[in-house]
This record gives structure tokens, C-alpha cells and sequence, in this order.
């Protein structure tokens, strides 16, 4: 066995510059931990088979749920809870960790929308 | 169905100054968020059932493994795989952000040590 790789969050937020795409930088427990770069509106869903983190590190993030909104800021973090719709929105560019199970689509499982990532590059 | 609570790292860390005693700070997928202040030397350990994570907010962890050292700054985080023996030290303070699945008690199931926390606190 060899020591678990260190991971930097910054350097890998470095390799990559698009919106609505996360990256894959590290596996915990069937879990994937993803960063992504956020700017724009994402689009109402929900995970039906998992809780979804989100951890802002950059930026403020506003998170839409049908019964009020909450904004985010760095060093904040909330958890969706399976089942529960919920739409992503950053007027500024936001830069976050997130967690999910190990294959989830970023849109949850429908509706497949345009912004929909159902396979995510490891970084 | 009411939107979930943000939870400030910072505010919660202000809540608490010991050491070795991490706290709840929030629940995903049978697993616990939970917030620790390090300093000196921990106990050699492994946890049979869970991977761990490890999520360098404040000063420099080092993370002993069999085969080597890692060591952390603010914004790295690395996994323990589950079963990996590993000891944390940490010269200077360090505030980390930790992540290992419900119930699981700080040195793992055995040995039992001093240092050993067996019910975390929720903040």
C-alpha cells in the first residue's frame, strides 16, 4: 500500500476553466468528491438516490429550493437531501467542491437537459 | 419540506478550542461532516469500515503511513482508504474539515485510547 495522494484543490481548479462541468478529484466511500467552476443558472432537479454537498470555495453561490433560497458563501457548505429539487444559481463565477455518489449525473437522473453530464473526466 | 441549513465552517470552529475532539457539523449519505482542532501527536490507527477524509482548513498536517509521510496545507485533503493504518501529527494547531461514515469513533473500533472518541458532539 502507498500513501494516499495529496490532493490540491487550487491545482486542479487550475487545469480547467468551464462552466457546468464538474471534475472527479477524489473517491470517499462510493462517493465521488467533484470541483466545478459555476456561472450562470443551472437548471431545476433532484438526486433521487443521494445527498448532494456543495462547499463554496470561491465566490457566492445562491442554491433555489421551491420553498426559499439560500446563498452560500466561501467556507459555507449545506447538503440537498436525496429527493429534494433544487436549482444552482451564480450570478458571479463560482468555484465549489461537491459530493455525490459514484456515477451520478450532475442533473440528477431527469431531466436530462442540455447541461446534463452523465460521465465526468478524473482529474 | 424546508431548504436546508448552510453551515459556516468558521462560525463553528469559533464554537470549540479543544483538541482531539472533533464535532458533527453536518450528515451525507451515512456519513459525518465533522470539524477538528489538531496538535501533537495522535495514536496509529485504521478504521476496518470506512474511508477517511482529510481536509486541511488552518496550519500544516502531517499524516503518517507505514510507507511515508504526507503532509497537508490549507485547501489539500487526501483519503485513507478503509484499513490503512495512519497517524496524524500536527506541530502546530490545525483545523480540519473530516469526513468518516456515522457512529465511527476517532482511532477506529481498536485500540481504544485515550485520545479515543466514541460519541461526537453535533454543533
Amino acid at each position: 500500500m502507498t500513501a494516499p495522494e495529496t490532493v490540491s484543490l487550487a491545482g486542479k481548479l487550475a487545469l480547467f476553466s468551464d462552466h457546468w462541468n464538474p471534475r472527479i478529484v477524489g473517491r470517499y466511500n462510493g462517493n465521488e468528491v467533484r470541483l466545478a467552476k459555476l456561472k450562470g443558472e443551472f437548471v431545476w432537479h433532484s438526486h433521487a438516490e443521494t445527498d448532494e454537498l456543495f462547499l463554496v470555495l470561491k465566490g457566492r453561490l445562491t442554491i433555489e429550493f421551491r420553498d426559499g433560497d439560500r446563498i452560500l458563501g466561501p467556507g459555507e457548505f449545506l447538503v440537498v437531501p436525496k429527493g429534494v429539487e433544487h436549482r444552482p444559481v451564480a450570478p458571479e463565477e463560482v468555484e465549489l467542491l461537491i459530493m455525490d455518489r459514484e456515477g451520478e449525473p450532475n442533473t440528477g437522473t431527469e431531466p436530462v437537459s442540455a447541461l446534463t453530464r452523465e460521465k465526468l473526466e478524473t482529474l
